[in-house]
């Protein structure tokens, strides 16, 4: 019986804001180039006062693949916090145009909406600055019951334990999920949060459906020093895994099933930003339509390998388009 | 119970007669730079007749693994036909100086011992000219039943299938070492000759116990497009599979196991010739060893890295030492 929802996705709302800058910006603002670099909102205030020509397009992890979900024809909605204020408006109204379905109750009152402002230089580099603002303040009354038990599948970013309030809320979520028979798919988004929340993560992974990882992260997450370590520990656990090699490609393994499945190949990658989450919308979409593993996985390649050949997190293409020339879907 | 040998080897027995060549020597002998090209006897002699300084060395795909195997350590037989003249004698000598039992008679008519004319141009390109000779010539009465039944595991080169005797030969001795217990490993070579005898090589696939094949022969024996497909194909049939992927290292599956190994870091690749041959040897004296399929294949990669950081198709330096210093044995 189908669902109203194929995927819903639980994350930071975050608005990127670009904005070309010179090199002098950068030093004038002391931003470390090419990093990112949580700030507070005193910063964040200062730096978008300083700030001409920028563009704002929602971002976060999570809804950059819900985004690329719904580029995909899927039918997906999003969990996030936001401040009902500017940005906040802005990133309601960018999900809005992805055609995601996002409910979850700005906060009126407390931190600005989270952004991350991305500095260009003319040299094509991104460095970033991360304000979490009212992202951190998603909390378990934000959870939306009737939606998490009308999606086959819960989404969640890693990076949502950095915040005691939105940790305690996924953790809330996956509850949900697992009475109402939703699949849950978890992120880790980052090795650094290993370190702090290693133990938890590795608690959670035989209660996690579908599990994604970069190389990086599976490492630290497994606390192994070789790929294939981390894949012998991965298939120890039940679910499905999704580790991911960057130009390698990615191994799948799950239901018995292991595929080695190589990168889609790209002329030229110009910002690996995305990539990761464009793979997870890319692999929800094709279990979501019945496709095998081996499927999903070269689909969620395809997906990385558009997000990375331009700038942006999220795909400049209709992902539906492109993966129906492709033969895909 | 320990066996005298651990592996047999069987394959065409070649001396690879390495030559420095002007550029102009190319062009004068009409050899294609670059590529390997078979020859007959009149050719084969005239070339050598024309050459100057050259340095001779026992090669041949089973040959070179075997030298691999004795360089780990490993206690080694050789089965291959040489010619009674004086490059069979230098075959010979050069299997005992690696320490390779080869005991296979010389022939006392007929063609010359097989040979490689490996012209090096100044630019260190290789361009091969290869008489196959008397090594065409192995036949069964040249499978000594003793020493495979004395053996752990039987290794047969692919190339062999292009001399009917050879095959025959090859097929005689299969059977013996299916009757006395001893493993059959069997190295695709060439995604050539599946071309030839590509129904001959999937029917023999459930009574090989260890296959190589590189991906390119792999997925011309699966008949296949992409590397995952190969690797499903390969897992259907019974044994261990060793499937090599060049700079994207090896995949390892069989016993329910499956390994996803990165290649062995190279500084520089100087010269890709005896890659497989080297890992075919570390792949064997790991099992033979009794390591595991993961650490036998992490060995391999390590002789093969070994063999492709200089010229020429046998290692340069001991594999026991080089193995025991980085930890594998």
């Amino acid at each position: 019986m189908a669902r109203k929802f194929q995927v819903a996705g639980l994350g930071n709302a975050i608005v990127d804001v670009l904005a070309p800058v010179s090199e002098q910006f950068l030093l004038d603002h002391s931003i470390a180039k090419g990093t990112m670099t949580l700030i507070d909102e005193h910063r964040s205030a200062t730096l978008l006062a300083a700030l001409e020509d920028t563009r704002e397009v929602a971002g976060g992890s999570a809804g950059n693949t819900m985004a690329g979900f719904a580029s995909l024809g899927g039918k997906g909605v999003y969990f996030g916090k936001v401040k009902q204020d500017r940005l906040g408006e802005a990133f309601r109204a960018s999900m809005r145009d992805t055609g995601v379905h996002f409910t979850t109750p700005a906060a009126t009152g407390g931190p600005s909406t989270a952004l991350c402002v991305i500095a260009v230089t003319p040299d094509e580099q991104r460095s970033m600055s991360t304000y979490l603002g009212a992202a951190r303040e998603f909390s378990a009354a934000d959870v939306n019951e009737d939606e998490i038990a009308a999606s086959e599948i819960l989404y969640i970013e890693g990076y949502m334990w950095d915040a005691p309030s939105a940790k305690a809320a996924c953790i809330a979520a996956m509850d949900i999920a697992h009475k109402a028979g939703t699949q849950v798919a978890f992120a880790v988004s980052d090795p650094f949060l290993i370190g702090r929340y290693g133990e938890e993560f590795r608690a959670m992974l035989d209660t996690i459906d579908i599990l994604f990882a970069n190389e990086e992260e599976a490492k630290a997450l497994f606390e192994v020093d070789s790929f294939d370590e981390v894949f012998q520990a991965a298939r120890r656990h039940k679910g499905i895994k999704a580790l991911t090699r960057s130009e390698k490609g990615c191994v799948i393994a799950g239901n018995g099933e292991v595929h080695v499945i190589d990168a889609w190949p790209v002329e030229r990658v110009l910002d690996t930003t995305g990539a990761g989450d464009q793979f997870a919308a890319g692999f929800l979409y094709g279990l979501t339509q019945g496709q095998g593993l081996a499927a999903s996985g070269r689909l969620a390649g395809l997906c990385a390998a558009e997000v990375i050949s331009h700038f942006g997190a999220r795909p400049e293409v209709s992902l539906k388009k492109l993966a129906t020339d492709e033969g895909l879907i």
